[in-house]
């Protein structure tokens, strides 16, 4: 007797490389419960995705924990770097790209808005003044995002959402004109604009701090109502705090709405 | 029967936080036998140390892992923080001070050369701009270092040591008027000078990157006559690359000359 399978193979693979906030989960020197709990999806190294096509790897931020994100899933190639914003969060291990350039013997694309651009340029001079263009010195192609770009088969479009005082970038990643998932890792409200442009997406990744409300920062419940004001399909919570504990916070949500943890992977 | 026990309390203690170069041990994508080696002592992160008196806990440098290192070491208290220099794998990790800041509720004490502190101020502005002088956010209190000074009973002296084509500190650490521990994580040279202030020296922690010379950094054999010529009663090799393992080279080494290791802590 013949099996028939079909096999549908994902147009888009999400793997969260970490889910936290600044200070990732645990603070340092902290006693509360979920920073001293041995639930592994309570350690949450400072959020970054990885995105994957059949012909691309994109990386979102290069957290200060970039090297041990890299090692954690073997990472050996990445195509791209795209940026949100350029807190310390988000940028301080730009300089481990540095292996990519080496494994790869090429500069590394890197897309940010022209604000980034400029603060990336400022706090790592050195990778971008041409003068340290070593094989293994992270070298960086600059790319200016203000508008939507692609990388292979992905579709980039760049949605700018306020971040306390900032405008940042979340991005939404299309492929074959479908829009396939919404990235918004840092921001305290999404405009009405950016909803429309997101309305009914299959997967939205959307910032989730705590609880109580936070000038730069989506609290749990304005989370959801984003989630449900863009009629998203599936969504994730990143961006997480120590207030919110995996397992019992996990309890308070819809089926369809889920807290992200490190190591997992989307595929969409 | 009464049993004497004199106790002799440790006049400076000092914790290797990091041991590894600038990409840290294992490299990203790495299958060389010390990448890949099970041996914890080959797991290195980049390169710190704590040192500890009895009335003061001082960090030198804040590596991209300084999260990672704070935690492991279960570290609740900094009184100051010292550079040895501005590349990245020393002071990546300089917003993570934040909570040490929250912890203490004051600014931190950052002590560095003018040319490091003028880095620093251009990579991590918004610290040092006064307008985000929050609880929770990283708050240095900057001291430019160009002459010896003291934190509680340890007296720091700065030792300029030439790094590629840099000049970097290395710093000596004495209390009550005796030298105890120097350390030299980033060098390719010692002069004569600085063997002369530190001869005789009971600990000596050296950069060792590999067994070849490199421009920027000592070689094995390097770190090896420059403990000779100081005559130093220890030696810890640090800041190492992934040429050295650490079982096979520790054979090769005099019984006075160590390779230092994630975690390991030095009672002087």
């Amino acid at each position: 007797m013949q099996t028939w399978r079909i096999q549908v193979m994902a147009e888009l693979a999400i793997t969260f490389l970490g889910t936290g906030t600044s200070q990732g989960v645990p603070f340092v020197a902290c006693d509360c419960p979920v920073c001293r709990s041995d639930d592994p999806r309570d350690k949450r190294l400072r959020s970054s995705i990885l995105v994957e096509a059949e012909d691309v790897t994109i990386l979102v931020d290069t957290t200060p924990d970039l090297r041990t994100q890299a090692l954690r899933q073997n990472l050996r190639r990445l195509d791209a770097v795209i940026f949100t914003h350029s807190h310390t969060d988000h940028v301080a291990g730009f300089d481990d790209l540095r292996r990519f350039c080496e494994l790869a013997d090429r500069p590394m694309p890197v897309y940010a808005s022209p604000h980034t651009m400029a603060d990336l340029r400022r706090a790592f001079y050195y990778a971008f003044d041409g003068q340290h263009a070593y094989r293994n010195y992270v070298r960086p192609e600059p790319h200016e995002v203000t508008a939507p770009f692609r990388l292979g088969s992905v579709e980039i479009i760049p949605a700018e959402v306020p971040h306390g005082k900032m405008l940042v970038y979340g991005y939404i990643f299309a492929r074959h004109g479908r829009k396939l998932a919404a990235y918004f890792s840092d921001c305290h409200h999404v405009p009405p604009d950016v909803i429309a442009q997101i309305l009914g997406i299959p997967v939205l990744i959307i910032d989730a701090l705590r609880h109580e409300p936070h000038p730069s920062h989506l609290s749990l419940q304005e989370a959801l109502d984003v989630a449900a004001a863009a009629s998203a399909q599936r969504a994730y919570l990143t961006h997480i705090g120590h207030d919110l504990g995996h397992e019992e916070t996990g309890k308070l949500l819809p089926p369809h709405i889920r807290l992200a943890h490190d190591g997992l992977r989307l595929e969409i």
